[in-house]
């Protein structure tokens, strides 16, 4: 069974034949015609998600996880405004999204009707390609079935080979309730895209070649990019040093996976700071988290910076000579083994390990606080899950830790907003069916309470919630913490806990308040897996700034 | 104390010279520099809000009731987009809103910083003015104050005559966090506007006296426009028949105030419904609830559409001579008092009076449902309220019942979308300092169910939730209701109730389900005035649709 309307019938057919299976889907009539359709077809995975904000980061999860597009599917109005937030973190983050928004025909538009705003190109500023289908009433409309099979082909095309989310919308008129045991036409796939990939320029490899200092910088990599033995042979080169972020997902004895902690000491000593500066700088990932690293090469005039790799690149640090489109362990296996003799890599491997080996002095010391709670938890978060990171200071604190090497770790860090943190989550979790832990801060989860209200949550779906009872970020930003507008309109204190919404939402609850608490607490929530369940951590407001600014000066 | 940053300066100094008090701020570190200022400053009243969605819709609650400019303030990023649902609504309900966005400078964007997107223009789309501040660094770039000072100018102006949303969107560079203790410029007052007005054409009053039948249609009108004596001046005409919906304000005798009620039971009856036809139709107010009203009047090809008033005017029916652009009641006073001899308003008003007749017995038939509780509360609702309905189905019953005159009735029907109802009327029943009463379905509650995160609520605000388990208007609308997709995809039942966020948020709550506890409960909540209530009344789901249909069946 399927919808009488013929444009509708397009659409279903050709997401069918490109292997386009989860929709997700929010209440309205006007799209009466696409949710029928979709929902009586087995051959969709639908999800029904009542608040569209939620309902675009869970859709956005989903396709982090599957590499694939993933659908949204709305009725006219404000509803399709509501997925905004999701589509400018998934153009960000380069994931895939294809928006159906239903719309009243273009004359209806303006003209007093309720729920109808103007929806064509309404995500200009934030959308690969926007397109309006016609509306087709008869089969012999050929030119307007060809148009739309063109456009639609070209939206899903794009979504794939451009990585990032596109939007249709679709005008229906009434009746929109009607259907039809087949449909009326078929439609063909068209212009398949390959990925665009570019030569390494004859320049790199000069540069390459001359440069005693390479500093190659790992961001957000997912998936995975390279394996043990690619960063063996990249760093058997003493004048690479690598660095990487906790999103690159890649784990080696060789890489300073800590640059905060290695940078934030030296800030201020300019012998060091001069030492380190790099001859050329590589990028490969996504936007990157530290902004410490970002400061520090802005610094300087003269060095130069290349991006590897077939997603977006940005020049973060006003200084990229070129975007190589290349696969990165392509270009790696391309690379000389050994260049210039350094020993650039050798001294600051040296000094990363010598903070490192400081470090558990200040561990012993410091108090319950944000930062004991995260040492806590990377101790003992389990193997082989889907780690899942809020922003904001969840994903810095998180920066400042080791990851394990069987997690796969992700955060929203294209827009690094804290509106989809918990939808974002549990749509990895349905997307990629593995144990899913989110580590997130009590605004973004509270901003996001709408997340819980979701049928789909897995049962062994775990939020980790680190509530210093307002928005700890601001406390490590400059300005008066003192000052009485700080806490109501900075900070923006609150006495909210997680109780009710759990009892809510049928989420299990733990609390704790002390380091005694945590290690029964913990064991407790990790192993239940009758229902999801959320550990909620309480720390101190007020002194976790100190403690963690104090933590960069101890390792000085 | 006030901000160093010139540009931000700037905002502040004009805003007090026009009298704009009410900021509400979302926390951040980019709008640092207005936060700051606004919030030491005692001329503001400021309001701190954590969800940008929610901060939307209560900033349009209070320029709701106050028709003036309200301020919303927020950092840069995704933040901002959070607000387009409410922008929205303020653009079609010409409500007048400032959104002022921190963003980085222009050199900035796209170059992989930190909740950084593309600001500039993003509500294109439904914004009546948008700029972006020049960044000042010195007192003497006297050319860029100069262009801040008239754009400023701009966005205010147009945000008061044209009535409706502007965006500031104003980038800032570190330092962000310090202050002087005076502003280092003055700034102008520019180019105050005037509404625009229209002459009443000449063919307009040859319509007028040569129409037996005219239909004068008032709809959303805040504040009212009309007094008793001017609708008896109206209506002395026996050729004009009035009719009115619930958010016009109006109470008369000599209107038709439930427009479904007439219509419906006559819609299949061709001699009626060319009995009711007009020669001419005015309208007056905002957009149209009634959607029969509408395809009524868009059945008939040759009458004729003025629509008066300063707010826009929207081509509903398909007919719109032209808009006359002067204020309602100089619009009446200026109409001859008796024109064509005519039976039509004594016919119809007779018709509608006679249905109202029947209505008593139909109601004692009802059993418990969502119909039923709308009349028990148009019965008891105190006098001297405001009354926010919430979309989609409590709007529509609303309709079905007279209007108590002492009430100011309001509700989203700009793009009328669920998302903001209840963060509305919290922003309405601030603004208005009026004891204020919202009902709402089930649906549009948890969608919104972050507006209760908030601190300023009055003690005597209240929520009246009717929760019949779903999108009870999608079994009025048309569709298989016997489908399994339908519960899930369309009405989207669920089991949740409003005891849990009660809790969290610190509302008084009280839960029926049946006729035989409503008074006691009702009079307990509505007496309650220690801290907010919430009554929340649960109707069997499956029932409702039958109620409602077999309505109009009974009138005919």
């Amino acid at each position: 069974m399927m919808t009488s309307v013929l444009h509708a019938q397009q659409i279903i057919q050709l997401f069918k034949k490109r292997d386009i299976k989860n929709i997700i889907i929010s209440p309205g009539s006007r799209n009466a015609p696409l949710t029928i359709s979709f929902s009586q077809d087995s051959f969709f995975n639908c999800y029904s998600i009542v608040d569209e904000r939620c309902a675009g980061h869970f859709a956005m999860g989903i396709a982090q996880q599957l590499q694939e597009p993933t659908v949204l599917l709305c009725t006219s109005g404000s509803a399709l405004l509501n997925y905004y937030p999701a589509v400018a973190e998934a153009y960000y983050s380069e994931i895939p999204l294809i928006v159906l928004s239903a719309d009243r025909p273009p004359h209806k538009i303006d003209i007093g009707d309720g729920q109808t705003i103007r929806q064509k190109h309404v995500f200009a500023n934030h959308i690969l390609f926007d397109t309006q289908l016609e509306m087709i009433t008869r089969s012999d409309q050929k030119e307007y079935l060809i148009t739309n099979e063109r456009q639609l082909n070209k939206a899903i095309n794009t979504a794939i080979s451009k990585h990032g989310p596109v939007h249709i919308n679709v005008p229906f008129e009434e009746p929109l309730y009607n259907t039809v045991e087949q449909p009326s036409m078929d439609v063909k796939v068209m212009d398949v895209l390959k990925d665009e990939t570019t030569e390494i320029p004859a320049a790199f490899y000069e540069n390459w070649n001359n440069s005693k200092r390479k500093l190659v910088i790992l961001s957000t990599l997912n998936p995975p990019v390279f394996e043990k033995e690619d960063i063996d042979r990249l760093t058997a080169d003493g004048s690479v040093l690598v660095m990487s972020e906790v999103s690159s997902n890649i784990v080696h004895e060789n890489i300073v996976w800590g640059i905060d902690t290695l940078i934030a000491p030296i800030e201020f000593d300019d012998d060091q700071i001069a030492a380190l500066q790099p001859d050329m700088v590589v990028t490969i990932g996504g936007m990157i988290v530290s902004k410490k690293i970002k400061q520090y090469l802005r610094r300087f005039e003269t060095n130069i910076h290349y991006h590897i790799g077939k997603r977006r690149a940005y020049d973060t640090f006003f200084k990229l000579a070129a975007h190589i489109k290349i696969a990165p362990r392509k270009w790696l296996h391309s690379l000389p083994v050994q260049t210039q003799p350094s020993t650039y890599q050798e001294q600051w491997l040296h000094h990363f390990k010598d903070y490192l080996s400081k470090r558990p002095a200040y561990f012993e010391k410091i108090g319950w606080s944000d930062m004991k709670v995260f040492e806590l938890l990377f101790e003992h978060l389990p193997d082989d899950i889907v780690l899942q990171l809020g922003n904001s200071s969840t994903i810095r604190y998180a920066q400042l830790f080791k990851m394990n090497a069987t997690h796969r770790i992700f955060s929203n860090r294209g827009t690094s907003g804290i509106d989809g943190c918990t939808s974002t989550a549990i749509g990895a979790a349905v997307g990629s069916g593995m144990p899913t832990v989110l580590i997130t801060g009590d605004l973004s989860f509270f901003y996001d309470s709408n997340g819980l209200w979701n049928n789909y949550i897995p049962k062994n779906f775990k939020i980790i919630l680190i509530n210093n009872s307002g928005g700890g970020i601001f406390r490590i930003l400059p300005g008066e913490k003192q000052e009485v507008y700080f806490s109501t309109y900075f900070e923006t204190t609150h006495h909210l806990d997680a109780s009710h919404l759990c009892a809510m939402h049928g989420f299990g609850y733990t609390k704790i308040d002390e380091e005694f608490a945590f290690a029964k607490a913990y064991q407790q929530f990790i192993h239940t897996n009758t229902a999801p369940q959320l550990l909620e951590i309480q720390t101190p407001r007020e002194i976790n700034d100190k403690i963690l600014l104090d933590y960069f000066k101890f390792l000085r």
